[in-house]
């Protein structure tokens, strides 16, 4: 065996990294190297760390280091909203803002035919439960404006239409956008759902 | 202390890695976590592995797991020839074109007066003696064709003028490379040192 081999190694599953290809990730694994002290070291450790505490939060689907998440388990979050979210990825984005002060439901993607995902693998009997559970009034369905989230917000709706308030997040122009780069459907959106100048 | 600090401190981390920043940092921690069994343990493992056995070759400054690296040891490399580089990235692009059979030595950089970078600071006293040492006949200057790249070539030919013979690597038109998205300076070397065609 090489002595090299652990570098070579190390190499091929940085290369495994989403935005890191082959090139990128010796790049990445060189700069490591070279501050083995400040930054490998610890990026090794927080690594095991992470690999060994990291879960799925058993109420939410959140990912955390513990078996109910931050979020549920905080008594500064009211109890009566949920947001659902397609992905893990969409609840920090939602917390980045820090304008939602209720909790999260994360379905784990979306409905699919062609993938043959459908509501058991998304997590979605699990919310049903949740709104009796938790006296939910709100559920605000943020998921991503595709097809298949559009689907899937209207699968849900459908499954608690008359049990609770049933909200989506507002289409329109991006905060900071021009109109000149927007597509058409978003413009459609925004002119339908214009607003009074007070 | 938040149960997913440990998240946010690896995602931090991740985020010094060159190529990533904040937001594709928290895109790969993401697929970190969610591939925590296949990717994420063995990456830190591997992580450790390398944190605690890398280091720099002491007779060329290639990095590697053991104090001599495996081009240092190897029989199967000529003795007769050194390869001289800026960086251990650039000895990898070498050894990835594998046509170099003979050894290495790596500077750590450039002379620059800017950053107050002298010879002492880049292994440049290390290789004069590896000359008589090792009955090194050829110093190959594979040194960046930058203004430093340059410099630095030509303090070290001064140094070791008559002892050895002394090359650069060839300058032109890369391989596959169209005349069109080339600078002046490329166009000009390849002109210069062009070849009858037999």
């Amino acid at each position: 065996m090489s002595s090299n081999d652990s570098i070579e190694a190390l190499i091929e599953l940085m290369a495994r990294l989403p935005g890191l290809g082959p090139r990128s990730a010796r790049r990445a694994v060189l700069h490591l190297i070279r501050k083995r002290g400040p930054l490998l070291s610890p990026l090794a450790d927080a690594m095991r760390q992470v690999a060994d505490s990291a879960r799925e939060c058993l109420n939410c689907g959140n990912i955390g280091t513990a078996d109910i998440c931050d979020i549920c388990t905080s008594n500064k979050r009211a109890t009566g909203q949920i947001c659902v979210v397609e992905d893990v990825g969409d609840l920090w984005a939602m917390e980045r803002a820090g304008v939602f002060k209720g909790r999260y439901h994360v379905l784990g993607g979306t409905l699919s035919a062609l993938d043959s995902v459908g509501p058991e693998e998304l997590r979605i009997p699990r919310l049903i439960d949740r709104i009796p559970a938790e006296e939910v009034t709100e559920v605000i369905l943020a998921l991503n404006a595709t097809v298949d989230g559009v689907t899937t917000a209207h699968y849900i709706a459908d499954r608690l239409q008359g049990q609770v308030r049933l909200t989506s997040l507002a289409q329109g122009v991006p905060i900071g956008g021009e109109l000149d780069y927007l597509d058409d459907g978003t413009i459609t959106a925004a002119l339908n759902a214009r607003k009074e100048i007070l």
